[in-house]
């Protein structure tokens, strides 16, 4: 079974659970994060994602680097809420004689507080088998700035749109340095309002992760290969859409946009219709490239 | 550097933090679990808790004691603050080719549902090489009964109680089946009210875990060998401190305590003192048995 098969088997038993003691379930399994409800009315978004040795990084990558991206990648997933980060957790399996863990622990501590959500717990193992990867989980918090914003909002007419540039981030390193899109989300959301039907974030490529949008909100997204902003050197529409890691804000809205939010550009570059799974064409041909790109 | 220093090191380092979005954080890292506010006054206890294959179960255990000790753990967590569990999230790294993540899944839902903190989310990778361990987190959110309980509040005169039997946990199998006390903390919380002072679950063994209580209270914990009580089988005193992964409570209180909650015997073992760690006197002689058991 896929990692993607048994996600829609995770998502599909999850239909309808509720929560005990006051709170209520909002959004469950299958968008960028939970949603939750207190008793007496707050809303919380939460996430968890994993930073495993020799698959999310190569082993020998910087301390530092590791622990910023063990926590922007949960960070990533609460801006594509519409969330700002607000408390957080992470836990570590170490390998036998890992001498790092205190430097580790400090930089994800630094990082989780340069995105405003302290590290309140957490737990750590240490495996017996050398051969053990450095593994890291790290849950976040947030509160939304309005909405929250899902998956499962895009409409039919609405504009698809992508913050910043595509492609090449794990040749480049940029899957090591990238700036979660938090103020970008938040600014979107103050601007565009009730416009703003739809968000995601580019972890796996903008061609699943367009298509998991499209799924959730059952429509179809078509793009235009000509329209993809890329970064210098990424060769063509595949790799734009397949390389994986952005870590860039894919959204829907209806009406107007405007070219930059927080000094990033914002580009237009698609279009939702009915439907389902995401399409580009390129150069006359059309492709379903809701396959495309990493499952992970 | 141990875990248990690496752990004073986070501990020190996270004096202090503040959580973002109006959320204020009430515990941070060093007792069970955190506890957190929120904006309208709500009050959140959250914890993680790590398992790992050839850790903390052997290579063959059956899926659903793998899953149902997964969330145990974390569960016997939020009891021992005194709360109540309403809702989790869950992630596992899987071993290449591993054909039963469904209903690994399947059963992690199962007994999340049981202890009353439907999975609200997750994540999930596989790792390229087939030496990986299968790694499992649960984080859990609860809800305090009134408290919460700390490990911190433990005042010279208190009585040092334990839950249940100790012992052997691990050669009976009984860390694969125990049960979180949940009802039995909520009953303690109830009955006792402001005369329980300090509360801790029992992972690492009596000795280490009322070690750590007594550091966090400033107060030494003395254990009376003869007193404690153990499951058959299991051969002496250090057996039942030091075997570890009993998940009963250990908590102190004033005044009047009850034989038993819940149906779960409750058994005096030891009184609070001025001083530090926890000793224990068998056969006329005092052993210093903080670090006695597990640092995991």
């Amino acid at each position: 079974m896929r990692e993607s098969e048994l996600l829609e088997h995770i998502y599909a038993r999850s239909a309808g659970i509720r929560a005990s003691g006051g709170w209520a379930v909002v959004v469950g399994p299958g968008d960028d994060a939970a949603v939750l409800r207190s008793p007496k009315g707050d809303t919380l978004i939460v996430t968890v994602d994993q930073l495993v040795e020799g698959r999310h990084h190569q082993t020998g990558t910087a301390i530092d680097l590791i622990a910023r991206k063990a926590v922007a990648r949960s960070v990533s997933d609460i801006a594509a809420m519409g969330g700002r980060p607000t408390w957080a957790t992470a836990t570590a399996v170490l390998p036998p004689g890992f001498t790092r863990a205190d430097e580790l622990f400090d930089r994800m501590a630094h990082w989780a507080g340069v995105w405003g959500c302290p590290l309140v717990g957490g737990d750590l193992a240490t495996h017996h088998s050398p051969k053990h990867p450095l593994t890291l989980t790290v849950t976040i918090a947030g509160v939304p700035e309005r909405g929250p914003v899902t998956r499962s909002g895009a409409r039919v007419g609405d504009g698809v749109y992508v913050t910043g540039l595509l492609g090449g981030s794990l040749d480049s390193g940029r899957h090591l340095t990238f700036d979660p899109r938090v103020h970008e989300a938040a600014g979107l959301v103050g601007v565009l309002g009730d416009r703003l039907h739809a968000m995601i974030d580019l972890s796996d490529g903008l061609g699943r992760d367009a298509g998991r949008l499209a799924a959730a909100s059952g429509v179809r997204v078509e793009i235009d290969a000509a329209a993809l902003p890329m970064h210098p050197g990424v060769l063509d529409w595949n790799a734009a859409m397949g390389d994986g890691e952005d870590y860039e804000l894919c959204f829907c809205a209806e009406g107007a946009v405007p070219d930059a939010i927080e000094g990033v550009p914002i580009t237009r570059v698609g279009t939702v219709v009915a439907g389902s799974g995401c399409v580009v064409e390129a150069l006359g041909e059309r492709h379903d490239v809701s396959a495309l790109g990493w499952d992970h």
